[in-house]
């Protein structure tokens, strides 16, 4: 059960990938998950910007062209679909044995997915999560990288329990990262926070966006350390990423709460991402 | 420059992989790599027995006839080659979008290379390392285990100078763990010492070879904390896979010493590995 649509590799349709990709054998790569809504592609440029910078962060050599050749190849996939979630991957080139990346091309491979179709309580009531029994270890050399080396989110999401919608990992020492799939905020005292991502978890573009709205509606947000505690006690919880846009956060293992609360709302109207319901 | 003879899924000689393979999306697998020489596939059952072990480490339903079914294949592969490197992987099957592991299917990669061919003084007279700039994340719940998340290892090579043969990495307190591709064993005061990997780092196979070779001989051996001073102070060291078998340490940054130590030399003899040059 596949919801794949369709896979280019360097711009042309492919059936499968090479066997020697060094993102099968290493996770040798870094990727991007966007939006097509209504045949539009959701802050294109700037995810775009984000997948290259992620590129440079573990040593690809990102050529000038490469923006825009991207642009122009997420823009022609899959048009009989006006909304669809897209997700690229820049993959180190080469497939010989061995560790020592011998080559610096950089493939691309764009992977067309139908879109989810989550209940619309998602955004107008909030989703439950819990925190996840992996603990999310610390490599600065790759912090904030959408990476491929992915297996701690698997795990994560392994060990959930079926009825949450996603899982807060937290580092060694217990103060939140990120969701599995998502980034995090709190609001307290009527603060917006996010968890800086010195040390592990991902940035994503919608934690950008996030930031940006709060700034236009003069909500103050912070960027800092958030201990598990500071969580629990938050009087406004939500997720986000560059499919959902926003999720606020009902219900945190016995916590029980009204959501989307004051701030969350606030911030989801002038966000107005798409529901996709 | 492929040095790839053939690729095998699932007991099938294949042209490429899944688009949607998991490995290739998350690093959600684990591998062995092993050697055939002469015809004879060395600690066989050995190899198959850790590889299995990872496997259920994350979480994969081994089932009882897997181990018979690899051995047959591995015995069965490439078999115009006397001597080779065969790399096995379990991949988490489902090829779906998301990380919540969907079904409970392991598919089986098996790829089988041309030998390296090293220079022999690599053992007669051992090889140059270096520190690796690069710290291994810890993650316990990863730790020893063999498996597809390996971007620390390709940043720890791509960092290296060309004239090393290996690497060393250490965790962030500055414990030495292990090599990039091999584990680490020091002689001091006439005991070996390899470092434990509860928090990072691979468990080879022919780390435990050694260990069992040294038993045999009498040589008191401890698993245990190394700083990195220790490995610099070290009376012999040695990095040992399943494919080079023990390479003796010549040269440490700026160490110099003759290599093959006694100890070294003494293990090498009783291993007998072969040496592919």
């Amino acid at each position: 059960v596949s919801n794949l649509l369709s896979f280019h590799l360097n711009g042309v349709e492919a059936a499968a990938a090479p066997a020697g990709s060094r993102a099968l054998h290493y996770g040798d790569g870094v990727f991007r998950t966007m939006l097509r809504h209504r045949g539009e592609l959701l802050y294109a440029d700037a995810q775009i910007d984000k997948l290259l910078a992620d590129a440079k962060g573990i040593g690809l050599g990102v050529e000038a062209g490469l923006h825009h050749q991207l642009h122009d190849e997420l823009s022609s996939i899959a048009m009989d679909f006006q909304t669809i979630v897209l997700k690229v991957m820049l993959v180190r080139g080469g497939q010989g044995r061995g560790y020592s990346p011998v080559e610096e091309i950089i493939d691309r491979y764009v992977y067309a997915y139908t879109a989810p179709n989550y209940p619309g309580t998602a955004w107008s009531e909030g989703v439950a999560v819990t925190r996840a029994t992996v603990a999310l270890a610390e490599q600065p050399l790759l912090a904030g990288i959408k990476h491929l080396n992915r297996l701690e989110q698997v795990l994560a999401y392994r060990s959930a329990p079926a009825q949450v919608q996603e899982v807060i990992l937290c580092d060694a020492g217990g103060n939140a990262i990120c969701g599995g799939r998502s980034n995090l905020f709190i609001v307290e005292d009527s603060v917006l926070q996010t968890p800086d991502l010195k040390s592990c978890g991902v940035s994503g573009l919608m934690r950008d966006r996030v930031m940006a709205v709060a700034r236009t509606l003069g909500i103050e947000c912070r960027i800092g350390t958030i201990p598990w505690t500071l969580v629990e006690q938050a009087e406004e919880l939500f997720v986000t990423n560059s499919v959902i846009g926003i999720w606020p956060v009902r219900q945190l293992l016995a916590r029980e709460a009204k959501a989307p609360g004051v701030i969350t709302q606030r911030l989801m109207s002038t966000l107005n991402h798409p529901r996709l319901s």
